[in-house]
């Protein structure tokens, strides 16, 4: 399914992925162009247009409008609360692409590239705000218990995303420390925005509990998927080149599980060609790939992930309401783990 | 008064300004000093601890708690509040540092500085994230009110902060857009400060905007006070040196009025000594100084202060509480009106 999203500045094609198909979400799109777009100062707003416009997954909105509807509530109450959830998690990127000086987010200049640092530094800032205005948009008996998720989510983001910028120099980095880290940088935002639909569809607390758990065990899920991918996916439908996060020197759950089953001569290897040194991309990649193929930590990823998989779907399992009401999350989610999180 | 503030990296001694005299103040310093250090991860907190624990004025806590205190409320409920009201300020400050290239922040290596621009950045966001949750540590029946004024005034110092930076390159700033700019930048972050100390202390609507008014036109004065001290204060008191705004071609009050009353020939010798070209600082320091003198322009900015003072005085005389109980309120802002506002 394609559309048009006309902005104050362009108009662009943009392509709805499944979980768009949600008849409501096309709500959520409107209310981005129409509350936003054209408000002055032009260099504080035009930059949130422009991250907001782009082709990306809505995921998180996305999933506030399932928890919602799962449980029968009134979907106008959702609607402002999902696009806060999408303004937070753009404001995050774009203050992580000054961070990590990516020049490109989804295909197109980042914005402290289209812009410049301040640009993005400042719209940044005023997005982490707008959210928390959008958030509170909602039938006032809601609005504390979103908030209290919310809140929780807004710093447990920062927490992770310091932890990831860490891990870049810390030499030790267990197992442990790294999913705790993608918990807390990715996976409680998926859970957050499950639970934060909960809450406006009225969920019990127990409910409320498995939304969460689901979502953080899927979003850990997405996460270790996405490090997999990068080694052994298919290129073509990546869209970039494999073996991204070697180039990088990430620290991704391969690189730390094949460290913990290396012996001395194969962690020698690793960590020799995962770091500064300048080598021969091809070299560097085909030595490391070496290294995870000798210890099998392709397979032990893929079980990795479909473990917190399992745990997700026991946490769908319980969920209680119907079979039929609850079966577009699994669908969704199910769909997703077949492609690239963006 | 001299107070000593430990935190988990050093002792400081700190001066207590006049509002800091309020007996709930250093109730205020613990929170901060309990809650936030010793937390992890300890890059993302330290910088925090280090920014709070500055010596500050603490003006807009002091007039949360001030505004509580004028109607008798529960004082307790005004301490996490005027805690999120003071870590919003300071993530501001923390990202203007890096937005202004400002190496140094009340004396000391501003955060940007004495760790880097991403620790700044992320900080920041951790520190916006925690005002959120500080804001809403009060009694329940208050907490809808005092986010409408908060999501309003964050919002509207973004906007503030863009407005100024904007201003840097726009060749005609009007004098009605530079207060609208210190307005939102400035000043209904002190009218928003007070208004939620009144909240909390259960004030009427009326009284709200009574306190808001007060705040924001105080707020403004100060902005005036400081572009008049810049120029003509005192050097040894403001403890810098004179015409730093000037060396810096920044478009204050002083120099907007002098456009505005000059003549052919002084406009372009304004224009030419406020930009970019490298003068001698002296040289450049006494050519504008003498277009003001020419104009008269200190006494105008002086008189503009006075009237925004006054229009406070209006607000405050309103307030229907017992001149003893909105006497504090009278006799900060006076002693503020006396010094410079850091």
């Amino acid at each position: 399914m394609v559309g048009v999203l006309t902005t104050k500045n362009q108009t662009i094609n943009y392509q709805i992925h499944t979980i768009m198909e949600n008849r409501y979400f096309k709500d959520v799109q409107k209310i981005i162009e129409t509350e936003i777009s054209s408000k002055q100062p032009s260099l504080l707003y035009d930059p949130i247009v422009y991250s907001l416009s782009q082709k990306a997954n809505r995921i998180r909105s996305g999933f506030t409008l399932i928890g919602c509807e799962m449980f029968g509530g009134n979907m106008e109450n959702a609607l402002y609360p999902a696009v806060g959830i999408e303004i937070f998690h753009n404001s995050i990127l774009m203050h992580d692409d000054i961070i990590d000086k990516s020049p490109v987010r989804r295909g197109q200049p980042s914005v402290y590239t289209k812009w410049d640092e301040n640009t993005a530094i400042l719209s940044g800032d005023a997005m982490f705000a707008l959210a928390n205005i959008f958030m509170r948009k909602t039938d006032l008996n809601f609005i504390a218990k979103i908030m209290d998720a919310f809140t929780r989510i807004t710093i447990g983001v920062c927490e992770g995303q310091r932890y990831d910028l860490d891990f870049e120099t810390q030499r030790n980095v267990t197992i442990a420390e790294y999913l705790e880290m993608i918990r807390l940088k990715k996976a409680i935002l998926l859970g957050g925005a499950l639970e934060i639909g909960g809450i406006i569809g009225d969920a019990s607390e127990q409910d409320l509990q498995h939304l969460r758990t689901f979502g953080e065990n899927i979003g850990i899920a997405f996460q270790l998927q996405d490090d997999w991918l990068d080694m052994y996916g298919d290129t073509e439908k990546l869209g970039k080149i494999r073996g991204g996060d070697i180039a990088a020197n990430k620290k991704t759950f391969l690189y730390l599980k094949a460290l913990e089953l290396a012996s001395e001569e194969q962690a020698i290897r690793l960590r020799h060609y995962i770091s500064p040194i300048n080598f021969d991309p091809i070299v560097k990649f085909n030595a490391v790939s070496a290294v995870y193929n000798e210890l099998n930590v392709g397979e032990l990823t893929k079980a990795e992930m479909q473990k917190y998989q399992a745990l997700a779907m026991d946490a769908w399992a319980k969920i209680s309401v119907s079979e039929q009401a609850k079966q577009p999350l699994k669908e969704h989610a199910e769909t997703l783990l077949k492609r690239h999180l963006s």
